[in-house]
């Protein structure tokens, strides 16, 4: 209990709606593959804009999940920690 | 009128709906004791995630407060500036 | 094709509604003068507060738009790049 | 419970042994007068040398505490928000 | 009224003679082909030195002017946004 | 002596005058309440324009002041903060 | 179409050769494993020196690339997302 | 051996004790699944406090590794590059 | 001669061949409509990849350049900018 | 010509007086053993308080100067170049 | 008194231990040339890893250390200024 | 072996033919009186415009040298590590 490890990845979710909808968007596609979502912070705000509206509200943020306690099966823990 | 005096504090507010209303959350609570808010500015957007869905949205903001016209009582005078 | 060169100008947008409005009302009005917007990205998140309610979200950004593939008539360029 | 308002103080702790003791000095300090302390990020790490050996830590940090579930008596209110 | 935009532009002033001069020197000269001129903020001081004094100061600032309550003729438009 | 905490805020001094007099106008008003002001950094540097003129210079700063019940010998306690 | 998803990774490709090829040594190695990558934004640029000569230049990025239009079998999936 | 490649990850490591051991804690979880660990370098530094103690010490860090000399196979590759 | 007045503007330029070239992209493009370019400094480094091959490099830049009407001998003219 | 090399040594001047005596008080200073002086720029202005007043402007800044037109006996070069 | 100059040179010390005595390594290393060490501040915490274990620590850190009260011998003053 | 330390100096190298080129001068130049350079890392990329052509290119970088290893010859040791 007294030592955690957490990661953080970073993704940028995108939306036609509204800049929560556009994080909402990350999360849920992170939480297919991760469990133990915990917190995301924001590191960039931006947006595409096509005939003078803003088509696209694009925000990067950072996702951090929880990884110690996670089942020490190889495979779960490859699917956690392993990759990129 | 030349001189004037602004303090600034640092809140975090939060809500379940989205980041204006977490960012009014702060703004509200610091009202019920602190007179003549004027401005805010965002310096940080985080939020908690609970079964793969944003469940609060933190925003972090500097307050902007006059300090400079207010009541010279030795309690209002307090009130505002002392330190913690 | 190869050779492409855009410009970025900041500017700031208000709203009294939402930070997505106060970004829109910013991109709308560059939308005027300003032809190929293309994207925009946040530098800044500020308010400003009446009877300690958010009464205007500001929103500084920079948008950038393209320069390349413009009319070379010497007003439309100028529209474009001249300095101030 | 889904609204809630965190406030943000920045101390600066000094210690002649180590950089934790620095940080649990400052945190100490402000657990006199404020109730509900919750997390602390470090922003500055600075040092006073004396004869060629480093004689106080000095640790920056924001301290976070919770505004939202106090009693609402203005004394305790007054106590933890209003000041600085 | 609620809907207000802004531009900021990025000037560098110098002057023989202070950081405050300097300033108002790119102040001064924005002026002679802007109107509303709201604020500024400075971005880098800088100096050059010639024979061990200090001979320019030298200070980039953002120059903040309103767009919105301008009169549409193309002129007054162009002054204001076209540029750079 | 070996343990000190202090404290710091953030206030917005100005002067239609100059830069120094905004920060001393900040200093001035945080010495009425506050005892120990020891140090000043300035985080922002901006103001505010009229007619074409810097109207007045706004300068955001932390003050710093000692928390602590330290030894008041003058000796003692200019050794501790002084540099940095 | 409206709903994107993008994934950030941070490398460092090195080179004996140019800065250009430090970044592309880096985006060839991405490119065995990943599909989709889209664009990379340089975070840090340093350099090893031996004899008096940049022996490697060494380029950090952050390489971001498309989840959202992969095949949402097992195994792509976790070889996107998954890891770390 | 003259173009190498090395990712970075960003973890979060916790400890009750100190500094060292909360990052400590972070590098021993990654050498779990993750070969070749070269370096890191802190990104954050935070704590949650309990009781008026530090009861956390919580570190970020970016972790390199190096990616070019690992075996070819395809398992070895997809645990170090793949994922996220 | 002592009060001159820089403007800096922002700008993209791309190139399929090399950073210096979408450097001086940008910079040509510029010199059309501005005389009196005097010197750039890079603000972001980027690139678009195609087919695992970085296919523009994208570079953002300020420009920098005179708007006073200074002497304009070499001599005098050198002088003031060179440095920095 | 075409190759110049200059180096940057970072001061901090200070003085009762103001803020651009404080810079002068530092370049004067570095004038004493460095030939070439050309520019500086600020990097942080902090200041001494004393009995509620400012009693010490400090200004930390870089200050450059030219390596590559010295003269290239041993002795000159080693004052230029050499040490920390 | 009332002018003073401070200089402030960059080192990297490390250490097997802890990230107090990389910090004191480097305080000592200086302390062997330098007179009048006053303060430092911490600039980057980075690490070796070797065997999965944190093999060296790494704390970059600014040392400053006064100018002004030193003897004004040439040999003396050399060896505080000159260089680098 | 277990302690050791390390000097950063800053410097801009310029060069007519590229940014490497920029960089490699600088290191060149340093190479003459420093032994042990180790390793850089750019803080700046700038340029000087002639005739709407990029002139000179102008990279400022830290340099990185040994200082534990040196000869504790009194001459040796004042010619890396006292100066500036």
């Amino acid at each position: 209990m007294s030592h955690h490890v957490y990661k953080q990845i970073e993704l940028t979710g995108t939306s036609p709606d509204s800049l929560e909808d556009a994080i909402q968007t990350a999360v849920t596609r992170a939480g297919k593959t991760l469990r133990n979502l915990r917190w995301f912070n924001v590191t960039d705000i931006r947006g595409y804009i096509e005939g003078g509206q803003v088509a696209h509200w694009q925000v990067s943020l950072k996702l951090g999940f929880t990884l110690d306690d996670i089942d020490t099966t190889d495979e779960a823990d490859t699917a956690l920690l392993e990759p990129s």
